[in-house]
């Protein structure tokens, strides 16, 4: 992880100081304690974890969102429609940092009754980074499941225009002495983050990352700014791009189509700049939650024994030449979380400047003591 | 789909010849006709379906299996473990395309009682396409998943040896007047199929589809076979290797570990001539299968009304320069359906030869009248 991307100057605050701060924001606008604590949990998760783009620096937008009431401070969560193991869920236009916890509880809560819990989620917005709900069911020893429609970027294969967000698929799996293994991946071939760094950097991305507004290979992020799209995973037909496409339509029928919320180009904007989609087709964006109880399937102990002998055997790997073997899947977000816990947070100049522009309009004081 | 690749001769057959000398061949193995006739659909589906690598290009392989005696053809298929919406199913180590009808048959009747149902199969074989499965579930009006685990072939991102499979994920969704939704991919870059067709016509492959032993990359389609591995989706780390490897490794746990069968690098082999692996973590390899009721989320009709209008909106994406814009998931295989279900099935010279040389070791009779 590098802290400085960019060049820029960082700031470190601590966890919680942010946490704090976030909370009081969601409360400043009429959002319940319980449900401020909650949003701000998911916000200093992903500070914790590295996930920068998902943290902290999405405050200002939150705040942007509530303050011109396009976000529900006091949502009305109600599941619409249920059987045993199954529901689908409206946000009543809530955060989706409180909608999507509440909507996973539910699956967590229809796993241990019935083995498994699915639910669906409209009328709701932004979750926050789809790790943050299958780490939840691992408190209780479930497998957890996580996936977001999201705001149009992505071109389809052989498409030259955005139509789906970079829709995330997340799971995790508990391990017994090891750590979990946590997958949590956009669908798209890079992060958008990957692509801001290049255009703060003026500097070219590879070939495979995006397309201009025509539709042709590009390689300067600016033309992705001007109307181009990010490709999907696999990128183009010979490396596989339509099963990158294929996963995020996937991810945009269970979340979009499955709970009646707006789908493929007609999920709404995150941010206020953002283009309004001239369609609607449902309500809001959509989230879709799994919790499966690993009791139902084999016993835990064994399963969770059998995840650490699966991690010490694909750590064991021959490395391939130059790099020091493979990953398991969330360690570089584990080790995140070990050093800033300790150390704190690094926040860029530009996001410290948003948080004392909210400080300032809210009165809520920002400083660390 | 190029029905010559590899410029070999081929040989037209209908779907039903082939279909009825498969299930001949199982029954002369003590396979019961019924359970007979279900393999034997499996295979047929997937020439029509044009994935020729998987259909009965692949009997030689099962009668070899069957006549070794590696093979269970009488099974006692078993539910393990259960809850309402869960299960762990015994293959009793009988041929995949039995114990996979079963058990995704457990997982649709969960799903109709339920809301869904969710299992997992240890002491399996290969189960044929993945797509097989969830395409019944479209019959009843369901969504349907299905997984599997397979020999090891693939390298994770940043390792210099196989250690997993090409572990397809399948899912589809049912439209209205539309055809449905079928996404059926592996987790692999690449179908090995198309590397295979690079050996015959001793032609390069791209780079990002294969290593070689020692973890470099490689374009010759030979380094695979003397010891290299496949690359997952997205090949490399900038091109989201790592999301193809997580992908693989999901499929792996949710069929592997969570069923207590072999899982990575230990998946017992489908053919005789490949390695035994050295040693055995479970009970042969994994498949994992869903099924979820439409109507415990949303009414059925208004669902797949907006699946058609899903393949409109999609069907008008702006084209990419030198295409005619995306495809529907599911669409080639659809193509080749209509046009093998009338016009027959192309084999290859070689595939004949083994269909004959099955007919001569048995005594069933291979002569289209």
């Amino acid at each position: 992880m590098d802290p400085n991307p960019g060049g820029n100057e960082t700031f470190i605050f601590p966890a919680d100081f942010l946490r704090n701060f976030s909370t009081e924001v969601f409360v400043h606008f009429g959002v319940s304690r319980a449900d401020a604590a909650q949003a701000a949990d998911v916000l200093a998760k992903s500070d914790l974890r590295g996930i920068d783009s998902h943290g902290v620096a999405r405050l200002h937008t939150y705040f942007e969102m509530l303050e011109l009431g396009r976000i529900n401070p006091m949502p009305q969560i109600k599941i619409i429609r249920e059987k045993a193991s199954v529901a689908t869920v409206d946000g009543d236009n809530g955060l989706g940092l409180v909608v999507g916890p509440k909507a996973n509880e539910i699956a967590m809560e229809k796993a241990e009754q019935h083995g498994s819990g699915w639910v669906s989620v409209c009328n709701t917005n932004h979750f926050g980074i789809a790790g943050y709900y299958p780490l939840k069911a691992l408190e209780r020893d479930l497998i957890g499941w996580a996936m977001t429609n999201s705001t149009k970027l992505v071109a389809p294969l052989w498409g030259a225009e955005r139509m789906l967000g970079t829709n995330p698929i997340a799971i995790a799996f508990p391990g017994y002495r090891e750590p979990p293994i946590v997958i949590d991946m956009a669908t798209s071939a890079v992060a958008y983050g990957k692509i801001e760094i290049a255009l703060r950097e003026k500097a070219p991305v590879p070939k495979g990352w995006i397309v201009d507004k025509d539709g042709r290979d590009a390689t300067d992020p600016q033309r992705l700014i001007d109307g181009g799209a990010q490709l999907p995973l696999g990128s183009d037909r010979e490396m596989g791009g339509h099963k990158g496409y294929g996963l995020a339509s996937m991810v945009d029928i269970l979340c979009g189509v499955l709970s009646g919320a707006n789908w493929g180009p007609f999920a709404p904007p995150f941010a206020l700049r953002q283009e309004i989609p001239t369609r609607s087709v449902g309500k809001g964006i959509g989230h879709f939650f799994g919790a499966m109880q690993i009791d139902g399937f084999i016993d835990k102990d064994e399963f969770k024994k059998q995840i650490d002998e699966w991690i010490k055997v694909f750590r064991n790997t021959k490395p391939a030449p130059g790099t020091n073997g493979p990953l398991i899947p969330g360690d570089p977000e584990r080790e995140a979380e070990a050093i800033r816990s300790k150390e704190g947070i690094p926040l860029q100049k530009p996001v410290v400047n948003d948080l004392l522009d909210i400080s300032k309009k809210t009165g809520i004081a920002f400083d660390v003591k």
